[in-house]
């Protein structure tokens, strides 16, 4: 079968129509789709250069192009259109059902989906994320100003998804790796104890984390099955024990586990 | 006018569900939109449960509900659509014609757009975010495995936009700060001529600067608007004269910035 090229096309950032172009392309398996994104397509010439780029793709595969567009100048995507490309418009099927409903047509406002919000908002954001860094593995033991505080065993994924919550929910999200010490203890270290209500729990499954502390530091104990075993065998058990919330993180994405997390505390915010 | 009241209803993240809602309702201005995420919703006792709490929402506002809906099964989507709201759904306009152009049904599959991906893929993601995390602000200085390094005074965006750059394009993003001491030097440092090809600037408003600063450090010299503006006009000079790429973040966002540096340097991975 032939490789289809697909273009995610916008006037702004083309986060929008590369979302929602995977997401449709998800739903078609064993086709071999050939991704690009063309962002900041928002003059007649770049749109030009962009219709001619979708149908040399298309006569190099033999393959009809999908397009999927958000530029929201209706003289920009006819030009599009003639490239030949099957052209999926965004914003079109929802546009009259919408102005119905809303009591008012619509005014497109090119590439504003992904735009700078307002001051504080930016703020916020910044303010997460320095936080998330400075309490990152137990480097900053104060949790007082912390939104959540996730917990697990060395490698567990709490990093990536404690900046994942910062850049799109602007959480403070803090991480506290449980030491060697902490599972001989065997009980939920005192420093935690007082945040109970913060806590979230990410495990892992031991042959997966082996795998990935094997990536980090080839050949030590910490890398063991053994140790890996023991380790979230101890931690899980503390976990339940404790009656913290818990996630694995095997099977799970970053978007999955901070959408759960979010989920689970029933926070709002978002920049998507 | 009363609140009008959106729902993102998704049996997954609803990641895809809140893009595309957000991107459908900036196109719509002066409208009190009160947003709320339903994530995972993958039951038909969950429907039901959404379906509830969205009716109840356009009782108390007095105005009907908007949902934007990508969850992919019919019987579900009917239960929603009995929340007397207005449901989007995300899927349905565009299947017909993507089922006709490839050639084949789509297999309703539930909640996978932001489902993990391969091992390698995920490992790519985690050493990307590795590396933003130790070359951040200048404590590591091997930029030697860096696909692209900023550069920038300090407080200019670096940070964040390296950490998007590592967790939604697996990109090894490095960051240096302008130190007061290259600054006084008034010439690109040794340890970035180097690595040229890979620079990219950021710039800002002195007078945003300040404020971010400010919020820092408050009454320090390094948040006068004097300093400020100092550093930012020597940084800026010192960019054009070396022929280094620039953005301002002024107005900016994290995902304006990072897709503009995606698409200057011509890098294809992403995640969405």
């Amino acid at each position: 079968m032939p490789i289809r090229p697909v273009f995610f096309v916008s006037d702004g950032t083309g986060i929008t129509a590369e979302t929602i172009g995977n997401s449709l392309l998800t739903q078609f398996a064993g086709i071999d789709f050939e991704r690009q994104r063309l962002p900041f397509v928002d003059t007649l010439e770049k749109v030009r250069q962009a219709a001619e780029t979708i149908r040399v793709a298309g006569e190099k595969h033999g393959s009809q192009p999908i397009v999927v567009n958000t530029i929201v100048d209706s003289e920009m995507a006819r030009v599009l259109a003639a490239s030949g490309a099957l052209v999926l418009d965004v914003f079109e099927p929802f546009m009259p059902r919408l102005e119905q409903s809303l009591g008012q047509p619509w005014t497109p406002t090119v590439g504003q989906a992904h735009a700078l919000v307002d001051f504080e908002a930016y703020e916020r954001r910044m303010d997460a994320t320095n936080f998330a860094l400075t309490h990152d593995d137990g480097t900053d033991l104060d949790y007082d100003d912390a939104d959540v505080l996730l917990v697990g065993v060395s490698r567990s994924g709490k990093t990536p998804t404690c900046l994942y919550l910062a850049l799109h929910y602007s959480l403070r999200a803090a991480n506290y790796p449980l030491t060697p010490e902490d599972l001989e203890a065997d009980r939920l270290p005192e420093k935690l104890r007082r945040h109970r209500r913060k806590l979230f729990g990410l495990s892992i499954d031991p042959q997966r984390l082996q795998k990935i502390r094997e990536e980090r530091k080839p050949g030590s104990r910490y890398a063991t099955l053994e140790v890996c075993r023991r380790e979230v065998a101890i931690a899980e058990a503390m976990f339940k024990r404790e009656q913290i919330p818990v996630l694995s993180t095997t099977h799970t994405s970053i978007e999955e586990i901070a959408s759960k997390i979010v989920a689970q505390f029933g926070f709002r915010r978002s920049h998507f």
